[in-house]
């Protein structure tokens, strides 16, 4: 199994947009600020670090131009080359992102259509326009198509790959140039993940995927892990497992970053973090924003307990 | 990957000996029954249904000859075919259980010396004396070996592959029938369960091998899937997610069998269990025993929701 396995993966940092969105409660600016920086000095260089949304649609991503202008006024000040991207999921969010400085987006449709009336009220062909609007009015501009329910529906059920591969054309017919693929809502299992990265990799060999995996049903880790094993290199992963959506209903949070880490680092395979560094942040989280994480490490075993079996290994 | 797939895999339900023992208030007997009762009648044939041990060192045992009995009588009523194994750690323990009408045992011995020891008291070679003594005045007692601290300990850390499989040697020598391998802390990466599985079906190549996953690091069900891939059949896990092990620190609990039901399923494996009604247990189990379950299916996310899910794919 050693051998099918690579050297290094990238871990995109996503608790500051994925993670925060779903808690209710205002999270200062600052405290946000404080998680964000601490996730940066564990080595973690690639962050989708707010949206771009309406503030009446999600409140808590309502100071994204702040965080955006703290993080880029950090990376001129340290040389840091961090990829700080936003999620947005219109033109008009592409616009206010590419204001505050941002250069990259995530731009989020969903492959079911109902998801994509939920989560952003537009149709699959209003989300198309207005991505071909976005790259024509910034050619600049790095769009990821972050592709949400993938795996499945929280109203239509299972989503046909079909369907997958329709829009992921369409999307790349306009103009994005790498993909996400996002189980909104965790059910994804590992014969599905292998099935659709291999039915991907066949339409569009060249294509950089990176998987986006909630664990909801538990099988974050094990599709992660399936993911490395069909070529995948690029995670998106959630801070103390924070995440969810908060138009999807019974989506629980991402594969927390410290699991992932932590079996990366088991197998070998290196991140470029620093696990003890990372969890400083994850208890930051558990502290003053969530009680009861999801995580494995940073939840409900201790951080105490976590270095006691890293002490004697 | 489905290609490497089995059509069917047999799961062990550990939760009556593995989940009940770690839970410290007692359980009344009727409890216990109704949760194995309900357990059976969702088709899982394979159980771990109590231990042999001191009632001093574990309380939540002492009950081991009425959970018998039960499980005996029930049996030979409706002519069942079960498989209805004890944990023992030694000579006392099986006698206790060939009385009580167990002809399976699953014999615990710690790959560790410093587990062992916690554990049970004993060194490895009175574990391996004991073993004799029981194969020679019980020969048609079919006994198990169930390696504990497989893939790490709580005190010495790292254990050496070359350890687990002189015990296994010396332990089939002396006539244990198959093997399972516990991750009694729950700290294995898939790689190291790989390695593990190679290394022991390179040396014993008819050898019956179990797994044992606890998911203290979240990789439980990554783990399993790995040891799918590597040919194994045979699954222990415990409804509701219960377990951990009184005498070793930090330890979680076990894989849930929802979970790792739900994943084979979801995969096209069988496992011969109705999902819907193994979750009637584990609500029982979260409404009267433990409320905070590691399950994923049947704990943080509700049986409501997971049956949304279910009526939609």
């Amino acid at each position: 199994m050693t051998s099918s396995l690579p050297e290094k993966v990238s871990i995109t940092e996503i608790c500051p947009r994925d993670g925060f969105q779903n808690i209710k409660e205002w999270i200062p600016t600052e405290l946000k600020i404080q998680v964000i920086d601490l996730l940066i000095d564990s080595g973690l260089r690639n962050f989708e670090i707010t949206s771009f949304v309406s503030p009446k649609a999600i409140p808590q991503m309502a100071d994204a131009s702040s965080i955006a202008a703290h993080v880029l006024q950090r990376m001129k000040k340290e040389k840091l080359a961090l990829d700080a991207v936003a999620l947005t999921p219109n033109l008009r969010g592409a616009i206010a992102a590419w204001e505050a400085g941002i250069r990259h987006i995530s731009y989020v449709i969903s492959a079911s259509a109902a998801h994509n009336k939920a989560n952003i009220n537009r149709t699959h062909q209003e989300s198309l326009n207005d991505l071909s609007a976005i790259v024509a009015t910034y050619p600049d501009m790095h769009v990821t198509l972050s592709m949400s329910t993938v795996f499945g529906c929280p109203f239509d059920g299972g989503v046909p790959v079909s369907q997958v591969l329709w829009l992921l054309e369409q999307a790349l017919e306009r103009g994005v140039r790498d993909v996400t693929l996002c189980d909104t809502i965790g059910v994804a299992s590992p014969i599905q993940t292998a099935e659709i990265i291999d039915a991907i990799c066949e339409q569009f060999p060249t294509l950089d995927i990176a998987l986006h995996m909630h664990d909801t049903h538990g099988m974050a880790l094990a599709n992660i892990l399936v993911g490395l094993q069909h070529g995948i290199r690029r995670f998106e992963t959630a801070a103390g497992g924070l995440g969810g959506c908060p138009f999807a209903p019974g989506a629980a949070g991402n594969a927390a970053t410290e699991d992932v880490i932590n079996m990366m680092h088991r197998m070998g395979v290196k991140t470029g973090v620093d696990l003890e560094l990372e969890l400083k942040a994850s208890a930051i989280i558990r502290q003053h924003i969530q009680q009861n994480l999801m995580s494995h490490l940073a939840g409900s075993r201790s951080y105490a307990e976590h270095t006691f079996w890293q002490r004697n290994s």
